[in-house]
């Protein structure tokens, strides 16, 4: 149940599309490498441990929320770790990124990817969300989040990231039998993270397409759409789905059949022409080129001003970047597109 | 002045649109190194050797065309050459890509960066066309090629290939005077060299717009359209160009602003919705998903079949991938695509 303060909150009116004193924003990736105070406790850890030690995940979650003044905070996390129960064997090699160390390719791998059955070894995921929610503000809502099947699939049968995707599409177009099992287990098993996410204390969901661009609409229809569907359809009923998807708006169409209560949209779009798109009858985040931040302030102002002006007053935007931030940004211009948004979202 | 048979080649007609007795297909870096007889002259010399000796381009040319029974030749070349007499240090290091070692990131090194005022250093190209032209069966056109200045641009700024392309856009967004000169010099640059392939022998020529799909509709049109435009314009009236961009569906309609005869699709737009989006009026070439050539011969020919269908019978397509072939590809199925899209394209 939502408190009336969490209820009212800026964020989860905009995603009913309700007017807000002013547009609510948070930033991807707000606790990263960017933020001093982020890099004061990272640097003490690994990235898993950080993503495995409630306290410290907590930490660098509630930091950002604080010290940006952002409507969100975002729950620090991976979209990797979920799968290591299922199987997989994960590691984050140093300045590197992930690594899967066993990558699914044949049949018989999928065979061995076996489903989330119980999300008790994830305890440390749902550890912080209480911990966060026990001292975030309590007007401030908390962001759960998890990577869509496709993004995963790719993450597990390229074994890391991946330029061309080679070894996912041929799976998807030579051995679809096999391609269909591998999907199905990771939304039964993504339905099962992410309920629990909000069970913990989450008040809406992230779902992260990161990948997803690389498809053509009709690859995208055929065999991707059907597995997000199912897990947004999955997800309780009373968390709102923020569904973002990046590299392509012309899967917008179909990401918004995909379901969800926010569609975020990524910078290669125009809001306007994005959210017609996705249709006024859903709210919209985004999406400001992630590189404005790079700018001076005179131009990051007016970039974030273009982005508003997209909205054409309509109520149901929650303004984000259309990626996450990049470390070389300076923390003090996102502090102040932070208070510019603010002000110029005034309503 | 184009002879007859030339005049009459499936991809000219198809470029002016005029009916053809079968789908006319070339694949993008169709002299790659997925080809056994590429790879035989390319293991005796560099990279950068192999674009500078006029007979070895010219042979892998030759032999790419010929092995697969393509509708086009097209030069091997490659982008960056040109910008070295234009005070760019390049080098290709092994299996790393092009390195700039002097990339330019201020107004000053802007100064430093001179328009090519004569093409007489890159008469290896035009060696090379003319080589080519002389050996080439009199019915198969030869297409030159240019990277759109956007994407040298890029290059020049970066230093080499980029993620996130951080350097380009923040000279963009913060230092515009700088970035209009850099782009009016690869302008005029560009003008000159590609008419010079005209001159030396090339029918058609190809702009490569790589990397503008990192662009959000308003910047492309802001501070990309005016100058990909005014090389268009330049290009000898008699030479079509087919205009190629990568990377972002929703800059087709500007991409059709920018001119060409032929528009290049890559694979994340239905052929059918890219070809109202860029106008009837116009050609369109691509957009099959490279990765569909590691499939199995069915799964491929079904693929194939959805782009022809997707012309619903129109005159004015020429077949190609989305993007260039990858070196992992059986060039047997390469050569499998070839008869196929003859055979069904048969009108």
């Amino acid at each position: 149940m939502l408190t009336p303060a969490l209820q009212n909150c800026r964020l989860l009116k905009a995603a009913r599309r309700e007017p807000t004193d002013t547009t609510p924003i948070w930033i991807m990736r707000q606790a990263g490498r960017y933020l001093p105070e982020y890099m004061a406790v990272r640097s003490k850890v690994t990235f898993i441990e950080l993503c495995k030690r409630p306290e410290l995940a907590a930490e660098v979650t509630l930091t950002a929320q604080r010290v940006l003044g952002v409507d969100a905070a975002i729950l620090f996390a991976d979209l990797l770790p979920m799968l290591e129960p299922m199987g997989i064997d994960l590691e984050y090699a140093k300045g590197e990124g992930p690594v899967i160390h066993n990558p699914i390719r044949t049949a018989a791998d999928v065979d061995r990817f076996h489903e989330l059955e119980t999300v008790d070894s994830l305890q440390f995921v749902f550890d912080a969300v209480k911990l966060i929610r026990r001292d975030l503000p309590a007007d401030i809502p908390l962001l759960g989040f998890a990577g869509a099947p496709f993004t995963l699939a790719s993450y597990v049968i390229e074994g890391g990231g991946s330029k061309n995707y080679l070894s996912t599409k041929r799976m998807m177009y030579c051995d679809e039998g096999a391609w269909r099992t591998l999907m199905e287990r990771l939304v039964r098993s993504l339905v099962r993270y992410i309920n629990a996410q909000v069970d913990a204390g989450c008040q809406a969901i992230q779902l992260f397409d990161s990948w997803a661009g690389c498809l053509s609409p009709a690859d995208y229809r055929r065999y991707v759409l059907p597995f997000t569907k199912q897990v947004v359809a999955g997800i309780r009923a009373d968390a709102p789905v923020i569904n973002f998807l990046t590299g392509n708006p012309a899967l917008l169409p179909m990401l918004r059949e995909a379901g969800g209560s926010v569609f975020g949209l990524d910078w290669r779009v125009d809001l306007a022409d994005g959210w017609r798109t996705v249709g006024h009858d859903v709210a919209v985040q985004g999406n400001l080129d992630p590189v404005s931040l790079m700018a001076d302030l005179p131009t990051l102002r007016s970039r974030a001003k273009a982005v508003l002006d997209a909205t054409e007053g309509r109520p149901g935007h929650i303004f984000n970047l259309g990626h996450g931030v990049f470390p070389e940004v300076p923390p003090d211009n996102v502090k102040a597109l932070v208070e510019m948004v603010h002000e110029m979202g005034q309503k």
